[in-house]
């Protein structure tokens, strides 16, 4: 993250923190989802507006509380930032915004392998998005039925109107990485399966041995979103139900991920997480105890919040086992020098691709011997509000009945109703803002206080 | 049928049969699959027009052996008749011909309920097949689209540009058709699930209740089909994959079929028998003993054949017990009029509807009480060709590896490798061809003979 931008777009370059002790800081986070918080669609949710205000400045001109906006959506955060900030008439930074596919930045090891890059083709395009996460080696869906015009069957109107032969010189595709829902989906499963059956070389019979596909990269397991309808929309989950049981069906095999990206994958919470330590830390509030990650659906806002705060506590957990360890190992080799299996909390992790190596398709991410990452924040609280997903009937949301009753998570993440259950549930999102302040003694901006 | 066409086309109508006598008529059939056994794509078969001038008279200008095309594709019977003449070099009658959909023509209690019909564009498209088929109320996915402007949210680029109303004058949907893959799957699959969901009004809230949905016909059941890719491509069957999953995801129940018609149900292999047993008739050959079934497709021709080979001798038996039941209740109530459970087999039904009440989603006819449909045909023999989707390898033929290792059949058709499992097993349809002949004994015509 570039945080000079950040200073500067923020009017922090003065020399000075904004906050002038530590005392006055903030000691907690907002994270807020940003489709049936914010927004419905692109229409503006009528509270938004007032409670982005509360956690600006009394000119209305800066966050003061740090803030950071996670969604599930696509695309490059430049644009996403742009319509935050004129449906709400609030100024937000680009890097403030955690899309779905943002930690693919670290996925390193692909970036110069040649990926097939199936997704939407709005607000920047998969390819530009592609791009702006690293992958240098990039084949669309499109680049596929160009290269083999007789894979693409279903719309008999694209059949090739003359005899065409394949492209020899395509290259061998080395994985697969989905970056949200495509249209026309009959095209891409099934240019997607050819590729996963073929190992890459999909004008090919099938050659795929019996559980070995491969890698394959997928951002935002949203089954469903709300839109404008009155029922939730199909989301990039729906879309891969779909692959996982074509898959299944033709295989016999399970189809599995090499990441599972987006929330509520931990992966996307370390990140975010990460993200909004830097905001506090340029706002002079490096001491965050408490992240509040406001959302509208209980299977990915809520359940992530969850997860990741069992995360933290197994981290935690494993932290104060390996410093046990290690101060055993010194004991014992007093001579030797101590070895070096993690960094002093003063010494974070400057990129998380150095901390994560991989995630694998349960969420967990697998670290490289270092959980130093996880600093200061000790607890991730969840807000469910009523204006997107989450829409029980008053009378059941007391009872069993407010609970998900059909599991619409990712086939890969293991569901309880306890996992979805959020720490608070409120009308909308001002509701909420001014519910954390109260739990944080907060005071806010007096204006936007009496004007709530 | 309108068999007053055939005998024109066929220059039957001098009031001579073709056959002088019965003992030289022949007592077998022929269905015909097309796709992989005549044609492949759009291009035919080498060895397809060869093999169909076996079947014709000696100026080839009529089939002499009672011959049907039963095809899982979609369309209009006259252009299906129509291409296969212009291909094939041979003249085809739409009467021989049976679509996917042709039963359909059966389901008369849903020809005048407003049925949401799903299926392609090509070959007459989805209305006019569904109007010739009886319907008379139909409402395509793209009427609902423009009825209800936010419900199919994938493409973005398709998002009303202003604020539009929904109809509310747009009738509630009462059945859901579908007749082949689509184009934009995830429009089709989002919309037919909204109108599931809400038992018709999709612009509602969810309102089905646990274990009903409206009723659904599914038409053509294929998961793949062979056509110039080296490897087979989506059928509506992969459709069906992503339709049933989503609602099982979304709902956590099972989608049930109110009928799934084409190979391998058995109402297309009645459909189609009766059909070949009245074109038999028209050419003064009206006793057959066998139908040979030719296919490409094991889960599709093969076990259609064999699924019917066990519904022909269920209801033999059936037929038979049933005949001992009246003749008991007959020796007890010899008062009263005998009751007359069955037609006599000099008597049979004159349309398939009025034996055929309805289809179960598990492909079984339940007949009103009528079994005398089942007339002459004693036997369905399967020949499966290796010039489409079965193309094992060489060495694998004689093994088990000959068997379909993955379940690539419907969810509803229960598997066995039994089921699956030919009578015979030929190059290609001309081998076909004269592999009946031979075991019918049957001469052919000299000059085919003598050139194969």
């Amino acid at each position: 993250m570039n945080m000079d931008y950040y200073r500067n777009t923020h009017g922090l370059d003065d020399g000075n923190n904004n906050y002038k002790s530590q005392d006055e800081s903030p000691k907690f986070g907002i994270m807020f989802d940003i489709d049936g918080v914010l927004l419905r669609g692109k229409t503006p949710i009528p509270q938004a507006r007032d409670a982005l205000q509360l956690l600006m400045d009394e000119r209305g001109e800066r966050f003061v509380v740090p803030t950071v906006f996670c969604t599930n959506g696509f695309g490059l955060k430049e644009v996403k930032a742009a319509t935050l900030s004129d449906k709400l008439g609030v100024e937000v930074n680009p890097d403030q915004i955690v899309m779905s596919q943002s930690p693919l930045e670290m996925f390193h090891d692909y970036h110069d392998k040649w990926c097939l890059v199936s997704g939407p083709d709005h607000d920047g395009g998969s390819v530009k998005v592609a791009k702006s996460l690293g992958f240098q080696k990039i084949l669309t869906i499109e680049d596929v039925r160009k290269a083999y015009p007789y894979l693409d069957w279903v719309d008999r109107a694209r059949w090739p109107q003359e005899t065409v032969d394949d492209d020899h010189e395509f290259p061998a595709i080395e994985a697969v990485v989905l970056l949200g829902e495509p249209v026309r989906w009959e095209t891409n499963l099934q240019l997607i399966l050819d590729v996963l059956l073929t190992d890459g070389k999909p004008n090919r019979k099938a050659t795929m041995k019996k559980g070995t596909h491969l890698p394959v990269l997928a951002v935002n397991m949203d089954l469903l979103w709300m839109a404008k309808a009155p029922t939730p929309r199909f989301g990039h989950g729906a879309f891969l139900v779909c692959l996982e049981n074509l898959f299944k069906k033709i295989t016999g095999e399970d189809l599995e991920y090499t990441a599972l990206i987006g929330k509520p994958s931990e992966v996307t919470y370390e990140y975010s997480q990460k993200l909004i330590e830097e905001i506090a830390t340029s706002l002079g509030a490096p001491h965050l105890n408490t992240v509040y990650a406001i959302g509208d659906n209980p299977l990915t806002d809520i359940y992530g919040a969850n997860m990741f705060n069992k995360f933290l506590e197994k981290k935690k957990r494993e932290l104060a086992h390996k410093k046990e360890d290690v101060e055993k190992q010194m004991e014992c080799q007093l001579s030797s020098s101590p070895p070096s299996l993690f960094h002093e909390p003063s010494a974070p992790c400057t990129e998380l691709t150095d901390c994560c190596e991989a995630v694998t398709s349960n969420g967990h991410i697998a670290l490289n011997g270092d959980i130093t990452n996880v600093r200061g924040v000790r607890r991730c609280s969840s807000i469910l509000v009523r204006t997107g997903v989450y829409q029980p009937e008053p009378e059941a949301e007391d009872s069993d009945e407010a609970e998900t009753l059909v599991d619409h998570g990712h086939r890969d993440l293991p569901y309880t109703p306890e996992i979805t259950r959020p720490d608070h549930i409120e009308d909308d999102v001002k509701c909420a803002i001014e519910k954390i302040f109260k739990i944080e003694k907060w005071p806010g901006k007096k204006c936007a206080l009496q004007s709530s």
